[in-house]
């Protein structure tokens, strides 16, 4: 089943159909309609809530073109949020709504409105592609003795993945590490090194932190960190850390001092049901107690003001943007729901402390009430990417998901997976979906080698990772291809000193995509227009202003999408090794119809 | 186009499926999921969020008979509102999720996720049918000297529905005069008398209140009013109030007092650009400033608390309801949102003033942000209710909208009328659904029997709001008939003293519908469960434990529905003049295929 989709009437957030980036509160938003000629929609409406009621705004013809119509709108901004959605004299029964979900002949909800906001956009820097380090598995600069909790691990020893040991063996990688592999971060189009945690801790993955104060010692310390830093900035590339605002280790002390003493300021941190010995931990966890955030004094010592922990980290010795852990969590504990203030607390800390950064938050589902810009920027996109992703180029044979919240893994056709895509996508804001962080594995995942298997179905899915709407997120290590199946098993050290253990057809292929990722505004910015969608192949269009490029994704060879040359131009210029492709006598351009197969390219003319 | 969707796995929020009303904070609730035999489902999960993070409880067989398998889960209740959707192993890709819209093959959004509250369920009562008066037009018992204000009119005088005469025509219907007619509204089944706005103001819909202080004495003042209540509750009929906290009358003398004094506390209850010549009104009239909700002084003399309006006109005296005008805007004014803190101290005001009272909102759209149970607990349904049936009853010809919102009337199949309905019921709780205030005409809308034009067709608009879960809401008038359109030449006077100008049969058949569901439970407070969704019929149920009531709606002549008597047993007994039915030699039973028709029945052997 292939559904042409290219003449629909289309709109999204990108700079094509919203100009202005910059929305005032008080002011007024151009927001543009693209009716191609083959519509059948003769005029629209744009409805927009003011004050919480909805009004119609009558859409007038802006321009036209040899393909398309374009209206035009100018929608009030009364509030912070501007919420729309388009009407449109059109369809089956003269009446469909367009929403970021689609088209609808129907009456359909608010959710999956159009979203623009006065909070300000994310900032420019923030849609570069990210490669995700655990310190612990990068790189080692320098032998250290080990602490007392740890096991300590040789580089090549294999993974410990279960058991008491698992977050224990210490392999001992740092960030001077990091700091010495640059060139090969930087030769994959990078732009962002996203770290996880890196405060001390218990444990190899660090989520457990035992102060906020000072980088671990045992990954260098703050001078390693502003060692990183600077040597990152000088190629250009920014660094985010990871803050576990949601708990903290049980050896941390703030939580120290509040068992030592009910009566201490630390005390109020935590929910303790009985003094000291009972109290919340993260799922009942008791080396994870939760914070209560309804302590002004954690607010301000952890993310509220200039002298936070948020704050601190912030700056060229360190950090331009935060990932906040288990954000989806953080500040919610039965009848208390904070969710909402930790989120624009933190946000507008981290304004006052550099106005150029940015801050994303862990979420493994819908995370659309986070996403409204005066918050979390953006998200871990396992639910409108990752997970659809996968379940469209998984093999048929079920396999457990990576983090086992799903007992079920279907295979399902690309129609449904792009509906997953577009309905998880369509209830947060374009800039939401801009910056959110796509990914085909994380330190919490199988790695995608192993999980698709054939070599072939993972071209697709770093494919799509780069050309796909979002902030690609490459986890160190799935650029060369490195294989093992669960999350654990696959925080195995990068192997620089066996290339033989390297996939260099994947390093390149990896390269030569984000390479091609880091020169196309298109690519990192553009709108996302649908053009074909088919069970086993899916074409879409990433344009902006002045740039366009097509991407077609194959998980199996099927029948050749054919696209008019009126549409496309007449001839396109393959990206990242894709051959490029003419209009043949019918003014039509065929794409491949072999697969599994990924190819992008630019449109000419454009 | 015929979708039969019985053997499909249902769930929703009514007893049923959720035996225990009441939930618990900290405890568990028990969710079923109904398995017809036909369907391929295998296994169920349930997907619950706890403090943000989804999990999955896996659920069992509870127990089977011989037409379904019944499944059980265990949630936590860990937070206030618990919010979850079923995952089914079934389905053509094996991988089906349900929730609040139905069956999905592919990940969905939370926005539509079931949803059970610890807040508490709405009043038992509060499901009864309810009897819209606008009290100027209802019914006179004296003639009173008019105020300067005023146009008088005699009883029969032609409305003024256009120009500035409009909102000053003044007929004096008064309290006393709805007493004396408490026979015919009983009659009808009532169970609420909702009465728009009663406090003195300079116009005949008295939305624009000159104080809250007092019944207008041109209705009879406050004695009229503890007589219409007495006499109401002898009789088991309740009232519900409208008040307006979104915006007062510019004769108000909380407003008069903040123009006078610009150190007045009263200054600080509304939005003054410049005192005392500009301040925010609603939709821009200088005639209804609207009130800031952040002044805590107008908060304690409108809702917060037992001295404010709210709880003073709660009680025997008066009370036990109130809709709240424009509730989707209250509170909100530019980067302002007070919506949701509003909401809940009304709700708790209430609560303490009289455990048994229950808060509506107007809302003309989706209000889910509203519906969580700890704020409004229904709204006036124009989005999952009136729209869609208007727009599967509305004749081709396109006509323009009610309150002018939408300038396309569309003609939309069943299939998308439903859609529409579970879209938009579907993001809200079972029991705002249950509580939602469904309607066919209002004293905002065109008059039914005009705006449908073929009385069969309004038979079937009657007979969903007789049928479909929610609070059917008659506008006084509409159930003799009364014909025209425009809202405001709707607002026509009862023509108590001309029988010729009643439709009697329409009185007889909305007496009939109105009665039995007085008489029914599954009616009240049943479930929904689709039977057949077809262009131009729908069939459903409604079930509750020990009882099930069978609608069949049908907008013109259809293809018949046949259903296996191992449904629904091998006798229909119908309801309000509808004919029985029984099983042919094959087991089945077929419903009427004629049209326009409406058509409900008991199900025998329940």
């Amino acid at each position: 089943m292939v559904d042409a989709v290219w003449s629909l009437p289309h709109h999204d957030g990108s700079a094509m159909y919203v100009p202005e980036p910059n929305i005032t509160l008080g002011g007024t938003v151009d927001v543009f309609l693209r009716v191609p000629r083959a519509s059948d929609v003769t005029s629209a409406w744009v409805r927009v809530i003011s004050d919480g009621e909805p009004e119609l705004v009558r859409a007038v013809v802006d321009r036209q073109d040899a393909h398309d119509q374009w209206l035009r709108a100018t929608l009030p901004v009364v509030n912070p949020v501007v919420s729309y959605r388009w009407l449109l004299d059109g369809g089956p029964y003269g009446y469909q709504w367009l929403n970021g979900t689609g088209l609808h002949g129907h009456d359909v909800a608010d959710a999956a409105d159009f979203r623009l906001s006065a909070y300000g956009p994310p900032p420019a820097w923030a849609t570069a592609t990210m490669y995700q380090i655990f310190p612990d598995r990068f790189a080692k600069s320098a032998d250290r003795p080990a602490p007392a909790w740890a096991r300590p691990a040789a580089w090549d020893d294999p993974v410990i993945g279960e058991g008491p040991d698992t977050p224990r063996q210490l392999f001992g990688g740092d960030l001077d590490g990091i700091a010495a592999h640059l060139d090969h971060i930087a030769s994959l189009g990078v732009g962002t090194i996203y770290l996880t945690p890196f405060f001390p801790a218990e444990s190899n993955h660090r989520y457990n932190a035992s102060t906020f104060s000072v980088v671990d010692p045992l990954l260098g310390g703050d001078a390693a960190m502003a060692r990183l830093a600077a040597a990152a900035r000088a190629r250009g590339i920014r660094l985010m850390g990871d803050l576990t605002t949601n708990h903290c280790g049980d050896t941390h002390e703030w939580f120290q001092a509040a068992l030592a003493d009910a009566a201490a300021p630390e005390a109020s941190f935590f929910f303790f049901t009985s003094h000291p010995h009972s109290y919340a931990g993260w799922w009942g966890l008791r080396e994870m107690p939760i914070f209560d955030h309804r302590s002004a004094e954690l607010r301000r010592r952890l993310y509220d003001g200039p002298d936070s922990v948020v704050a601190r980290w912030l700056g060229p010795h360190a950090l331009d943007a935060w990932r906040i852990d288990v954000a989806n969590m953080t500040g919610i504990h039965g009848g208390i729901d904070l969710g909402h203030e930790v989120a624009t607390t933190i946000r507008r800390t981290m304004a006052q402390a550099a106005a150029e950064s940015f801050l994303q938050a862990e979420s493994n589902h819908d995370a659309s009430r986070d996403l409204l810009g005066d918050g979390y920027q953006g998200t871990m996109n396992y639910a409108a990417f990752a997970r659809p992703l996968w379940q469209w180029l998984l093999p048929p044979q079920a396999r457990p998901y990576a983090h086992a919240k799903y007992p079920l893994l279907p295979n399902l056709p690309g129609r449904l997976a792009v509906r997953a895509m577009r309905e998880l996508s369509g209830v947060t804001p374009w800039q939401a979906t801009l910056h959110a962080m796509n990914l085909i594995g994380s330190h919490d995942t199988h790695r995608v080698a192993s999980l698709l298997g054939d070599a072939r179905l993972v071209d697709v899915a770093f494919g799509m990772l780069a050309a796909y709407p979002g902030i690609p997120m490459i986890y160190a290590g799935d650029e060369i291809g490195l294989a093992t199946m669960g999350p654990e098993y696959a925080r195995v050290p990068m192997p620089w000193a066996h290339p033989e253990r390297w996939d260099q057809r994947r390093l390149a292929t990896t390269r030569a995509l984000f390479q091609a990722r880091a020169r196309s505004v298109a690519l990192q910015r553009g709108g996302l227009r649908w053009l074909s969608i088919g069970d086993d192949a899916l074409t879409f269009l990433r344009e902006a202003p002045g740039e366009a490029v097509l991407a077609h994704a194959a998980r199996a060879s099927h029948a050749p999408v054919r696209l008019p040359a009126a549409l496309v131009g007449a001839k396109l210029v393959g990206l990242a090794g894709t051959a490029d492709l003419w209009a043949d006598g019918e003014g039509m351009i065929t794409l491949p119809a072999d697969g599994p197969a990924f190819g992008m390219w630019q449109l000419n003319g454009m």
